[in-house]
């Protein structure tokens, strides 16, 4: 990585969690200037606008958090238990200061932002693409209910957590976010899950 | 109302859709100027600071919103049915331009504004003491099961209300919000309704 480079990567890295807590309009450049100090012409050097500076930024809050959300997913065979693991790391680990960037930044992005807008949307598809194959491949393994529409189940679980995490943003309290992992939770088990004893029952129908 | 108190009651006005449109940050005194036909004096006037200013227009949004999310809740006599009106309500009717002023203004507001964040914090509270008084009186007349976590159902319904439009404002479609308004309504008839047969039921087992 050339010097120029390392320099633009610390700089993404040192304004993400700016934007991340004070939004793409609250972040002033003096900020940005004082957390790297850097001048005006230095910041700018490395990028053609702050749009583009807050793009960067936010995928690098997003990558961030997402990677949080992935620990210990790929260690889990059944699907069931995966889904459950990722929601769990949604609610217990935090990522960048300010909470999840796509609550952050969602609505800051959807007026007169397009680049920005346009990292978001790429974002949430993502999240809905990521949990969609989990929950095809327990399908295809049998350790989900074939009969979901995993486009909604998907939706279901993302608006539950960020929704959950919106109100325990106002009341600046967990309980919220926590009542959400207890909901998912079970809504795991009633609904997406398919449990061994149907399995079980299905393979001895079939002997 | 004095001439005074008309102007100010007309610039909340005429803020609120712009503040529910672009943000506290994102909303230019220029822009507040223009739609009110006012100059910087004319408007300060009537309020100490911007902030003041989007506190009056943010409860103005709320106080909307809310209207349109209660119409025809009162001709409603069973309880579990009021719910479900009150969530297709949120759905299908549109407040101020710019969609819900809670979701609009709660990320905005968390950093650095305590006054529009306390306003924040009073309208959640708001709804959320509507739908627990609801669930509560329900629980009382038969309507609704008696074993449910009031508070816990609240924040359900409202997490998923935000999350749903939260996606739907990402995507610029009511796929999700749409997603959601099912899965509440199939909520409140597994988990939050008491049907009829079972108070029927009981009744019997008491002759």
């Amino acid at each position: 990585m050339s010097k120029g480079q390392q320099t633009r990567e610390r700089i993404i890295a040192q304004a993400a969690p700016l934007f991340n807590q004070h939004g793409y309009e609250g972040c002033s450049l003096k900020e940005i200037m004082a957390a790297t100090g850097l001048e005006k012409g230095g910041i700018y050097r490395h990028f053609e606008s702050k749009e583009e500076l807050a793009a960067e930024a936010f995928d690098y809050a997003w990558n961030f958090a997402s990677s949080k959300r992935r620990i210990h997913l790929e260690t889990i065979p059944n699907h069931a238990d995966r889904i459950k693991q990722h929601i769990a790391n949604f609610v217990t680990r935090t990522g960048l200061p300010g909470g999840c960037p796509l609550l952050n930044t969602a609505i800051d992005a959807d007026n007169g932002n397009p680049v920005l807008r346009d990292r978001v949307r790429k974002a949430l598809r993502n999240w809905q693409a990521m949990l969609r194959s989990t929950l095809e491949e327990g399908i295809q393994a049998g350790t989900i209910r074939p009969e979901i529409d995993v486009t909604a189940v998907a939706n279901h679980i993302i608006g539950g957590l960020e929704g959950g995490m919106l109100i325990s943003r106002i009341e600046r309290n967990d309980q919220a976010l926590h009542q959400t992992l207890e909901h998912l939770d079970e809504y795991i088990e009633t609904h997406i899950r398919k449990s061994q004893s149907v399995i079980k029952a299905k393979s001895r129908r079939k002997n």
